[in-house]
């Protein structure tokens, strides 16, 4: 596994590829979501690389960069364990030098839902993955559906700005009482922990609403609402039944619909998405 | 001479040229100034691309996108004749389908002068050169100093997004009487384009200036400016004398300093620019 944090280094070692080149782009503090994203990579292709980068332009002042969990050390030993080729884990100090000002901004996708609570949290994404996508050039870059707007948002950029890649979105990992798998959910104190699940029964919920003929999506999100609001810890942020494409809300349930939401559980802000 | 319209077919063809590809990209309506750059990539690299694209997001609404001269059958023989490899012409409709919504931001080295004068220039310029930069993946591509501040804009982008290329930078062609070739030129009537050598005659002012010592910005400025004036059919936008990488305005002249201007010449506007 050979271990780079130079840009340049990077492109170097890119040069010598030979065969396809699988990418899973992270922010480290690997869970099995992240395994999950490397082992479909390693199956897809002749290397994978993986990157390990905490990037400051999509978080917004009031957020948590600084708290972001880090461990360097156990990533590596892990990624070792998945037989990843290529680990690049760059410094600020490359990806951003004090004169940067180039910036990727997605429109559409990104007006509502996290991209309205969460301003300039997108553009930060698309502008780093475009840099790691230039520096790594994948032939696929892998990401989770966790992430369902942000996975739209790389989707539209690839292919608006006629980027060499294919797009491969991986099915969300969940823990055994249905949690999606989340860096975030260190956060969570036990009390917590367990009243986060309030987040996949609520799209079970939806689901099964559905499968009972329900089609009016005011009528699920209220259901959906009500029985979150049974939870003293949690407290909505969103809960949106909208186009699996556009991101637009849909007064009535399509073929496929993308039920998304974001809820706080104490101070940890989680989301979650199940495609009905 | 292979032409060629469709994204999908430049790109298939690119993952077939052996050796180095040269790539210029135009919006057509070729002069010596486009021509220069097509004989420097022929003779820098294996193979030579242009492309011809009158890019409708880099003009403003008030601008002159329609009225902009078009002459295909003309360019593609000037092409032939300079030993082109490659002719991409791609379509609106291809580049821009009706759910586009991706653009690339360079900040601050826009902020003045051009930028300023036209909101969403620079915004139009970014976005089309990624674009063109991933469907056409040079090794490098030739711009003119004409365009001094776009140049400049292209140069950060690919520093900043990491881009695989090297941008080169090609000096100013100009008519026998110093008037700097420009596709806009043919908008002048005879009288007009008698009165167009004012820009250069202000800029050689400049350097001359300079060579006499003289090193306040505002006094070099308002020479120019008394100059400019005694042409009645020029109009003044900016003249201003930067930093040749940050375009920031310099109180006194600099080792080398870039002296720019827009000046109308009836309805023409017209740019031109010299380092001193």
């Amino acid at each position: 596994m050979k271990l780079i944090n130079s840009i340049q280094e990077m492109k170097s070692l890119r040069k010598n590829v030979r065969g396809t080149l699988g990418f899973v782009p992270t922010m480290g503090y690997l869970h099995e979501g992240h395994i999950s994203l490397v082992q479909q990579s390693v199956r897809d292709n002749d290397t994978t690389a993986v990157s390990i980068y905490v990037n400051p332009t999509q978080f917004d002042p009031s957020e948590d960069f600084q708290a972001y969990p880090r461990d360097l050390e156990r990533d590596l030993k892990l990624l070792e364990t998945e037989n990843t080729d290529i680990v690049f884990f760059p410094t600020n100090a490359e990806m951003y030098p004090d004169d940067y000002c180039t910036w990727v901004d997605v429109e559409k996708v990104t007006a509502r839902l996290e991209g309205e609570i969460r301003p300039g949290h997108f553009r930060g994404v698309a502008t780093i993955v475009t840099k790691l996508f230039n520096i790594v050039q994948p032939d696929k870059a892998y990401f989770g559906q966790k992430d369902a707007q942000q996975a739209l948002v790389i989707k539209r950029m690839v292919k608006d700005l006629n980027m060499n890649l294919e797009v491969m979105v991986m099915p969300t990992l969940r823990e055994k009482d249905g949690l999606a798998m989340s860096s975030r959910n260190t956060y969570l104190n036990p009390e917590e922990r367990k009243a986060a699940i309030i987040l996949y029964k609520a799209l079970s919920l939806a689901k099964q609403l559905k499968e009972q003929g329900e089609t009016a999506t005011a009528n699920i999100r209220n259901k959906m609402e009500l029985l979150i609001k049974n939870e003293p810890l949690a407290r909505i942020e969103y809960i949106s039944i909208t186009d699996t494409q556009t991101m637009e809300e849909l007064p009535a349930l399509a073929s496929k619909s993308l039920v998304s939401m974001a809820v706080r559980i104490g101070k940890t802000r989680l989301i979650d998405n199940l495609i009905i």
